[in-house]
C-alpha cells in the first residue's frame, strides 16, 4: 500500500516504468499484486545482465549493514550491486559489534552519508520499519528477526514464476512453519495470486492461525505423502534443533520431513523442489540430479531479483 | 613543516596545485596553516562529487590496514575512494591478526606490492610514522594510538568552515581533554587560526599543560555553563568510564557533561555541535532535531575530505 | 596433464594463445612444462599492468572462499582482480564458519550463480579437486591443507626466471621440507626444468623419499654451510615450532637455520634468497638491504602471476 500509494508512472516512448518516491524495501505487506508483478517483470529485464553485468549502477555505493550474520544474502547482494557495475561496502557481523554502543539510528544516519542505499540486517523485529523512517536513502530490509525478508520471498516468487507459473499454482509449503518468517512471509504473498496452499508441519509447528485464516485456499496436514503428489511446488523449510526439548523427539521428526529421491515416484512431471538455503539434510543428495531439484537455480535467480530491486530504489531504471 | 619542504609547486593554464613528492600524511604536526587551507580548499572542489562520484583513481588500489578496529574510519576511507572509482583492499582486525606473527615492516612492504596507498591504523603510537619512513606508497595515519589522526582534524576544521567559520573562531571542546588524541590535535591545528579555545573538562580529565602552553588564547574551565552561551561551537567528545576507578564518580561527571537540548536556550543562534562519534549518551537524541546538531553533517564531510587527501597522495588531481 | 587434454590452440594474427576448456587450476601436477612455460610467458605480458591497471576483466567477479584464513594470498587475489578492472566477493574465515553447517559442495553450488570463478582455500587436502568437480565456473585451489598451493608454486617460479634462471638452476631448499606444502610443490616443478637441487633440513625434517626419488639431480644435507657458496637461489621456509615436542631442541634447530648478513659473504654475487611469507626470523632484517633478498619483490609478483591465471580461467585473454 505504502508503495503504491508513492509510486508515480513515468511514460517513455518505449516503456511504461512505476517509479517510487522514497524507495524503501521493508515488507511484503507493503505491496500490491500489481507492484510485485512489476517487479518481477523488471527482474525478468534483468536476467540477461545476472552473469554478463551492465553498467547501470556506476559510481554508486550500496552499504552492507548486517548486525547479525547472513553470508548468503549479504553476498548475494554484493553481487547483484557489483553485476550493475557498482560498489558496496560491507560491515559483516563481527564489525558491528564495535557499533553495538550507539544506536541503530545513529549507525543508519551516519552510513547514509557514505552510500546511496543501505542493505540492513538486524535479530530485532521492526529494526529496519525504524531504519527507513529516519533514513535519507532507501533501506532494504534483509531481514529482521521473526519479521520480514521481503527479498527473499520477491526471490520465491521469481523462481516458480520461471520455473513452474504464478497463477493458481498448487503448493506445499513443508517444516517448521510456526517460526519459519520465509514461509509466513511466501504464504501471503501466494495468496495475493490466488495460490492453493497445502501447509505440512509437525505438530506444534504449524503456521500460526492468524496467517491461515489470511489465506483463501489452504490444506493443513502434518503428513507429506498426502500432498506429494498433488503439487507443482514443493517449498521445503528447515526444522530447528532447538525447537524440540527432546533431542529424540528432534530425530524422528526431522527424519518423516525429509525428502528423498524415491519419494518423488509418481509426482507430478512437471514439480519442482525448492529450498531457501543453506540445506542441512532436508533434501538428500540424491534429488539434486533430479530434473525437480531447482534451489541452487533458485538462490541464483536471487541476483536478477536484487539487481531489479536496487536498480529501482536508487532510481536508474534499464 | 616536512609537508612544505617536500612540496612543489605545479602551474597550469588554469591552476595552481600543491603537490607532494612523498605524500605521507601521518601528522598534523607535518603541515602549516597553507597547507592545511590549500587541503580544505581542495576538498570545497571534491564536494561536489562526495555524492555524484568521479572517475579520477579508476585502477587505483587503497589498502586499508586496521590493526585495531575503527569501523566508521574505515568505512569512510572505503566510501571516499570507491566515490574516486578506485578499489580498495581490506584488513579488518581479526585477518591482520594473523600478520601479528610478522612485523609492521614486513606487512607493509608486503602489502604496498597489492596497492597504490595504505591507510593504516595502528595501535601503537609511532607505527604510521615509521610505516612512512619503509613504504614505497604513500602511507595515511588513520590513528595510532595515543598518537595522530590528522583525517579526522582535517574533517574537523572542514566541518567548521563550511558551517560557520574557521578565522577567530570562539570554540569550546569538552570532555575528556587529558587522554583524548582528538581534542589535542584539533586545539593544535585551530590555533593554526587563532581560534579562542575555551577548554571544559572534569578534574582529572584537564588538558595536559604542555598542549595548553602552546595555545595563544585559550580559557580553562570545569563548567560548561560558563562558555555555553558565547561560543560557535561546541565540540563534545567522549568521558570514557575506564578512566574513573569509582562508577559513581563517573556518572556524576558523564551527567554534567551531557547536552541536553535545554541547555541551548541562550545559545548564539548559528551555534554548531560537533561530535566525532559514536556517541554513547555525550549528547541527548532531543537535540538531533535542533539546528545546531551538525555532527552527522561532520561524519559525511570526512568523504570530501577524504576524497582531496587521496587524490593528493596518489597524485591524480582534479 | 589433465590441462594439457583440455587445451585448445587459438591461432591470431598476432598471437597464439592456448586456451582452456574447463579452467581449473588445482595442482602443479596438472601441469607440463610447456603449460607452465606458456602461464609464465602470458605473466610477462601483464607485468607492466601489475602497477597500473587494465581493463580486461570489468564486469567479472570474482570469489575468494576462504574456509581457513590466509591473509596475504587473499589480498594477493584480490589485489590481481582489481587491477584487471573485476570485482571479488570475500568471504573471510568468520563467515565461512556460518557455511560450515553445509558440504563444500553446497556452497559451491550457490557461490557459482554469484561469480564468474572461485578461489577457493580449504584446510582439507582434496578440497579444491572435489569443488572443481561439481563446478560450473573455474575452482583456482589457494591451499588445500597438505595438499597443493599451484599458485604460490608459479609465482616462485616466476620470480626465480626474472630474478635468476629457470634453465639448469641450483637451487636450495631450506627449511621443514617434511611437511611444507611449499618446498614439495616447488620442487616437483623444479624438477620439469632440469634444476640441481639441494635440500637442506634437520634430521625429522627431511623431505619424504617418494618426494626426493622423483628429483633426477638431488642433494641431501643438514647443513646450510654445505651449499650455500654453490647456489643460485636460497630458497628459505619456516620450520614451526609445534613440530618439536622438545622447545629447546627447536630452539636449537631455528637458529641454525636461520640466514644471516655475514652468512652471505662468498656466496654467488647473483645469488637470489626467496621466502614465501610471512617470516618469522628465518632471515635476520640486516639481510633486507642486500642486493640478494628478493622476498618482497617476490610477493609483488604474486600480481601479475595471478592476473594471468584469472584471465586465462576466465578466457578474457590480453
Amino acid at each position: 500500500m505504502l508503495l503504491r500509494a508513492q509510486k508515480t508512472i513515468k511514460a517513455s516512448a518505449f516503456n511504461t516504468y512505476w517509479m517510487l518516491e522514497k524507495q524503501h524495501i521493508v515488507s511484503m505487506r507493503d505491496f500490491t499484486r500489481e507492484d510485485v508483478t512489476f517487479i518481477l517483470d523488471y527482474a525478468e529485464r534483468m536476467f540477461p545482465f545476472a552473469r554478463t553485468g551492465i553498467e547501470l549502477l556506476q559510481h554508486k555505493i550500496l552499504a552492507l549493514l548486517f548486525f547479525e550474520p547472513s553470508t548468503r544474502t549479504q553476498l548475494s547482494f554484493d553481487s547483484a550491486m557489483k553485476r550493475l557495475g557498482g560498489s558496496t561496502l560491507s560491515l559483516s557481523s563481527e564489525d558491528s559489534s564495535i557499533l553495538k554502543g550507539e544506536t541503530i539510528t545513529d549507525t543508519v544516519k551516519v552510513v547514509e552519508g557514505y552510500a546511496d542505499a543501505i542493505v540492513l540486517r538486524h535479530s530485532r523485529e521492526g529494526a529496519a520499519r525504524m531504519a527507513s523512517e529516519i533514513s535519507n536513502v532507501p533501506i532494504i530490509n534483509a531481514g529482521d528477526g521473526a519479521g520480514h525478508h521481503p527479498t527473499q520471498t520477491l526471490l520465491d516468487l521469481y523462481t516458480i514464476r520461471r520455473e513452474s507459473h504464478l497463477e493458481n499454482l498448487d503448493i506445499a509449503l513443508l517444516g517448521d512453519l510456526k517460526y519459519g518468517r520465509t514461509a509466513h512471509s511466501l504464504a501471503y504473498a501466494l495468496n495475493m495470486f490466488d495460490a492453493n496452499i497445502a501447509l505440512v508441519a509437525p505438530d506444534g509447528l504449524q503456521m500460526p492461525s492468524h496467517i491461515v485464516d489470511t489465506l483463501d485456499s489452504v490444506t493443513v496436514t502434518d503428513n507429506i505423502d498426502d500432498v506429494i503428489h498433488e503439487v507443482d511446488v514443493l517449498y521445503v523449510t528447515r526444522i530447528q534443533k532447538e525447537r524440540f526439548p527432546d533431542p529424540n523427539e528432534y530425530l524422528r521428526v526431522a527424519k518423516s520431513y525429509r525428502i528423498y529421491r524415491s519419494m518423488l515416484q509418481g509426482a507430478r512431471d512437471d514439480l519442482i523442489i525448492l529450498h531457501p538455503l543453506p540445506r542441512v539434510d532436508e533434501i538428500a543428495t540424491d534429488v539434486d540430479q533430479t530434473k525437480h531439484a531447482k534451489y541452487f537455480q533458485q538462490a541464483f535467480y536471487g541476483i536478477p531479483v536484487r539487481m531489479a530491486l536496487l536498480s529501482i530504489v536508487m532510481d536508474k531504471l534499464l
